[in-house]
């Protein structure tokens, strides 16, 4: 099923000759004319789709994509199955930014939205709750029971569940929130992710098309910061509770029934499974699977995958027994 | 000495029958017209107030407390006092829950207020200093010569003292705030702490009617988040001063005199002596003792008591000389 | 070239004999009629202006320093080249401070600013956006193509240039902003920093009459929280991108090109090289020399100098290398 992203606006099918021309490369032997439609990770592209590959580690990807469109570099080309168009870039990731930017030409732009709709609880908000000074963009969907708390905003196409409770002084956009949901005081959602490409006298930003997609019984704690996609989504399964200050970068899925204490950090693109307890200030690095039920003591530092169901401590983190062990020795 | 809680409305006293009932239990030979006045821990409860025991960790509790209704469990239940009433439950802190919640029925509710005074300097607040879009609840008391900053929001019954500067998009609730006090911008204090039993499809938040009670001449930083307590208070000492974006769970006691800098986090119900120092980015484990005069070194993980004028570092911390030692070692 | 400082107003010349009394010292075989127009660290004094020596560490800056006065302790004054006037005190910082605040009368007046203009885009800010709810002090300056989000409040005398991004809930005083510069909703730029002489009873706070200086086409992101400088300034160079929740004390100065990513923390008055790479949750101790090209891994703790070009890891931050070699052998 094809999802239409409701936050930002798609340019319609663009030729493969623009696309081409915009990487200012040469192909040889293709169809010009064929109509691409849009831009995505190798798993999520459809046929008409053009996709990227720029590492190795994604390779087994490569036989289930359905997309026929793929950017990568000189180093990788040789592993791409025969019957697909490769596009030899220079740089990969570069050259998906400008595509993406090409196909979405506002992704780049994260000032403050100024088209705020008057709120009139009889008519188009019928059981919701406004504290003082609310800002609601438009096409915003709030259910019922909601109550969204003072000086708080949420901008365009948000969409707001039945029975969620909005604190004060939150901002909220692109992000879709479910039901029975509690965003406390001074959170910041769905902002642009942390993506750019350094250079020297000017970063190049990455575009940010991805949204925050937050389940049902989930709690998100004061000043959170939780970022949104680039390409795919950040997401915050049902029923995991977020403690305060804790900041979720771009991409980032969070299983179900997950605990997450003050002042965790996640990088960019982890998968984190369901039943998972995270102790306050630990830190995960960016693409890790983090398996199901696994416990990590807090401040611990993780930068490497953990199986289902394992305890770790330590940074960098490992099996808490041996953890513990190392620690009694040296005391 | 009683003293009564100015944020929670309570029940009047409420029959040991009814509490037997909500308990779904069965006690035999007890008079069942008893009046329970309230709910609270086993060192602060009267005589008429019903209390738990749910950790052989607090056994020796059980001799001091004035307390004759205990709720405990049947791995417990051998260790009270025979003079004591029994209530033996499946989950002790979940029963605990439930009848909180029933003596203050207001306690899970965390939405925003609504109802704001008209600030009218001359009449109701003299000589207070208010920014502008400030929100005043109700019976809010505010000393002479303090300042409100822009856009912040003071709850109903909060009491601010004499001299204090309370910044801008600062959000204070269930607290009260000694004199010569500063909270910096963007604070959010007294929230309900992040506690709930996790189930696996919707957790069961715990109610918090405790406050937080700040200090004379305290100083509170920037973006800092500080949690009301549970069933006790969660306290800041005089004289201590946080620095920005500190982190402070529920029923937290830090003593007086206190250093804590940049980014510091603690878990719930730990007690932190006076003339602490507490380095950047260090993490205090919940249910934690630490000594006067103890100096902990930035980015340490302290998960257990530590004892008077000790000075430690590492995760897990230790005798600083001890750590230092061994760090050269692998230098 | 003498730089007047835009946010502080100072006295003019002030009698030495003035500063002796302050001081509560005799000096004798001096010429009291002479006057002296600033404090400065002793790099940055002139001949008419007072500086300090309090710790040896900086001992190779009495061979430059143009101050003829400087006060320092007894332990220290043996230091001083025989041409300077010596003014020896107890304890040179609480000194200083006096002396600053003296210079300096509202220098620790940290209190919301109330006096704020009507924002009339056509005329004073032709070409800039404003949200709604915005606070502008006087005397402000912003640059063509700015924007500045919904309640943001921005200070008197600050300066911000051209296509600026300013967020949401953004608070900026004391401030110098370049051009190309975005900053996220929720930071809070230009407050006092964390410095006090600490006492018994009620600390004795330090003014800060530093400002901040960002550079050009910098990012700092959501509920950053920078503080201004001392008697320096705290500085974020060219091109130089900051995370969510980063938090930077009192006159660090970070250079150009660098990545500073989620919850990293500085203690105050480091010094950060250019193309400096920063992992999350990692932090830097105080008055440390990190050099150019460093790259310190997500979760470190950095406690000694860094030379260039150095990769480090761990807590304390020792070589990457080894750092790894050391984690595998317990594993």
């Amino acid at each position: 099923m094809k999802f239409t992203n409701p936050f930002f606006k798609k340019r319609k099918n663009i030729s493969l000759k623009e696309i081409i021309k915009i990487l200012n490369i040469k192909v040889e032997n293709i169809k010009k004319k064929i109509l691409i439609s849009d831009i995505k990770n190798l798993d999520q592209a459809f046929k008409n789709d053009i996709t990227f590959f720029h590492s190795s580690k994604y390779k087994d990807l490569l036989n289930i994509t359905k997309s026929n469109f793929i950017i990568t570099n000189s180093k990788l080309s040789h592993l791409l199955p025969k019957s697909k168009t490769k596009l030899v870039v220079k740089n990969v990731l570069v050259s998906v930014a400008k595509i993406t930017e090409f196909f979405y030409p506002n992704s780049l732009n994260d000032q403050f939205e100024n088209n705020f709709i008057k709120i009139d609880s009889k008519k188009i908000y019928k059981n919701v709750k406004f504290g003082l000074n609310v800002l609601i963009g438009e096409n915003v969907k709030i259910g019922k029971n909601t109550s969204i708390g003072h000086n708080s905003i949420i901008e365009s196409n948000v969409i707001i569940g039945n029975n969620c409770i909005i604190g004060s002084n939150v901002i909220i956009k692109k992000t879709l929130v479910g039901n029975n949901v509690s965003i406390l005081d001074g959170a910041i959602i769905g902002k642009k992710g942390f993506g750019f490409f350094p250079t020297k006298n000017k970063n190049i930003r990455y575009p940010h098309i991805g949204m925050v997609i937050i389940g049902n019984n989930v709690e998100i704690g004061c000043n959170n910061t939780i970022d949104r996609g680039s390409l795919s989504n950040t997401i915050i399964g049902s029923n995991s509770f977020l403690d305060n200050q804790v900041h979720i970068a771009h991409n980032v899925k969070i299983g179900n029934n997950c605990i997450i204490t003050g002042q965790v950090g996640f990088a960019g693109s982890s998968n984190i499974g369901n039943n998972v307890l995270i102790g306050g200030q630990a830190g995960i690095s960016g693409h890790l699977n983090i398996g199901n039920n696994v416990k990590i003591a807090g401040g611990s530092g993780v930068i490497k995958d953990i199986p289902d169901n394992k305890k770790v401590m330590g940074y960098p983190a490992k099996d808490i027994k041996k953890f513990i062990l190392e620690s009694k020795k040296y005391e």
